[in-house]
């Protein structure tokens, strides 16, 4: 099939603060369109690419965290939603439509063939929500409030970074468990979002609130029964003291974190026991065994208008530099993904 | 019946700092050895009371706790095991043992009656042991291990404040479920108790190790499964980089921030995400239910052998408050108990 020319996008070299778009290099490569014979892997052009904060974390030089550093020089790896150019793997034929584990470029020969999911063409269903919203994201939002923060109906839900990726998936889903839920975000666009399309009975603009403690008093005078934490930090610990008696914390994402060598330091956690808290960290990668329900579950509740997903699509892959960055300033509305080509 | 000596010990005022023996004061008042008619309540002769670090708690102008503050001017109160010398309750007679909260007096008029139990003499078992083994702090081992930790055979197991109370009971309860088992503690005493008398697996001084998160590593290379965390602020903080994978962390006190009204910060939150560790505070009373299935299967294990407890008792009512403010320096060697009167 012969040899093209390949739009990718390297990591420099290992980071310690936020990431920078030199942090990333972006070059024109050439993608031999081939399988080696035998190797059971398959050849794919890269359609969406998945921007998510995770990826900060596979930029330092740490190997003690649950997924390995990108390596220097190399091309970014994330969640990709892709079409099958040619395969000598008998599970994906040419012209399927694949979610996993791909390189940031428009051509990859995807050695590794377990975690690759075929994606069932749906014309009620844009294709990048096989990224967010269907995807690993999505999954995190379902996991993590089903099974990381028992939920029940009239329990008070509050959610960080709530228009996000995840965020925004975890209030729509406690609203149709019958909880009151209130979200916070970095923008007024943000926080309008939440209250006029996504549905969050209140939310606010964290920027805008000189005292946490007080804002979470005020937005829940009887207490928070569930914390769906994307941001650890000053929130977390803000959150402890506003907690109710039994309550729960899902631990999912420290975004506040990210580019902080000395995390801050959280004061508040004998709450845990006054209180009688429960706090859980989880990665949706432990939870596999659901993904067929979680995906019924939503694909039902898309389609019967019952929830939304606010996508922030930027064009191209010389774009993605820009979007990745974005992530930590919160540039983004809605979950970022990047179209590398549309078909 | 009429009027008799009464020797007391009342709280002079709020405090702020830790507790010292000026903020107690000793004195002889009076007590009436009667019951009001129709009142429910009884009238107990006090033999032993228990010190206990969350007394700390009440000791504060605080009301946000789950217990209220004591009342300045007033005799404190805490768990004691007591002989009913006059009731007007039904279920009590003269001459019944029985434990629950009582005053720090000879004589206390027990108003609630609620949470008093009466206890069955054994011969073979100290009666002050109704205030610990069998007590509040062995129930909080009991069911903070296996309510609280989901421990499985093998699990490394490290506990904290190990040689007190609840500590000694926790590590024996984790051997006889199959886990390898260290202990810190604040003596070398102590940490001879815990490897010599108690069977712990292995067992440090905290205030020996320069470095907290090293300690760990040496004593738990493959990492630590659960942390029955007494102490809360810097080992707390330590552990969180030590943990496995899964692991468990149960909140049972924060004995190290008792005397900091502006809590050490905790930077290794982090670890809950990256290693999926769950951390959870829980107080005893929230599981009562079990209480029965406790007394049994301590009883049992005592008597078998298999467990033995380790008890600091100081004679008289005037040694109390040396007893009680000398919990916060470690200066009790096993469980903290004031003999009153021995019959």
């Amino acid at each position: 099939m012969g040899e093209v020319a390949n739009k990718q996008v390297l990591l420099r070299g290992f980071i310690t603060a936020s990431p920078r778009e030199t942090d990333l290099e972006f070059r024109v490569g050439r993608a031999e369109l081939g399988v080696p014979d035998g190797s059971k892997a398959v050849l794919v052009k890269n359609l969406y690419l998945s921007c998510d904060p995770y990826m900060r974390g596979r930029m330092r030089e740490y190997y003690n965290s649950y997924i390995p550093p990108f390596q220097p020089g190399s091309v970014l790896e994330g969640f990709g939603l892709a079409k099958v150019v040619a395969s000598e793997n008998p599970h994906f034929r040419p012209g399927d439509l694949v979610s996993g584990m791909t390189g940031w470029e428009e051509y990859s020969l995807i050695l590794k063939t377990e975690q690759l999911r075929k994606v069932q063409v749906d014309e009620k269903i844009p294709l990048s929500y096989h990224l967010g919203l269907l995807g690993m994201p999505g999954f995190t939002a379902y996991a993590g409030f089903y099974e990381v923060c028992s939920p029940k109906k009239g329990e008070f839900v509050f959610v960080s970074a709530a228009s996000g990726a995840v965020g925004q998936l975890v209030g729509q889903l406690a609203k149709l468990h019958g909880c009151y839920v209130v979200g916070s975000a970095g923008s007024q666009q943000k926080v309008d979002i939440l209250k006029n399309k996504l549905g969050f009975d209140d939310a606010f603009n964290y920027k805008e609130e000189v005292d946490l403690v007080a804002a979470l008093k005020r937005y829940f005078p009887q207490g928070i029964d569930i914390y769906f934490d994307n941001v650890g930090g000053a929130m977390l610990d803000a959150v402890l003291l506003n907690m109710r008696v039994g309550g729960r914390v899902a631990v999912c994402g420290v975004i506040s974190q990210h580019g902080i060598s000395d995390p801050e330091g959280l004061h508040n956690l004998s709450s845990l026991l006054f209180k009688r808290i429960r706090m859980q960290g989880f990665l949706q990668s432990d939870y596999l065994h659901l993904f067929p329900q979680f995906l019924d579950c939503i694909v039902e509740y898309y389609k019967q208008g019952k929830i939304i997903y606010i996508e922030d699509m930027t064009e191209g892959l010389e774009s993605a530099p820009a979007a990745l960055v974005g992530l930590f300033s919160g540039r983004n509305v809605g979950k970022q993904v990047v179209c590398v080509s549309r078909e």
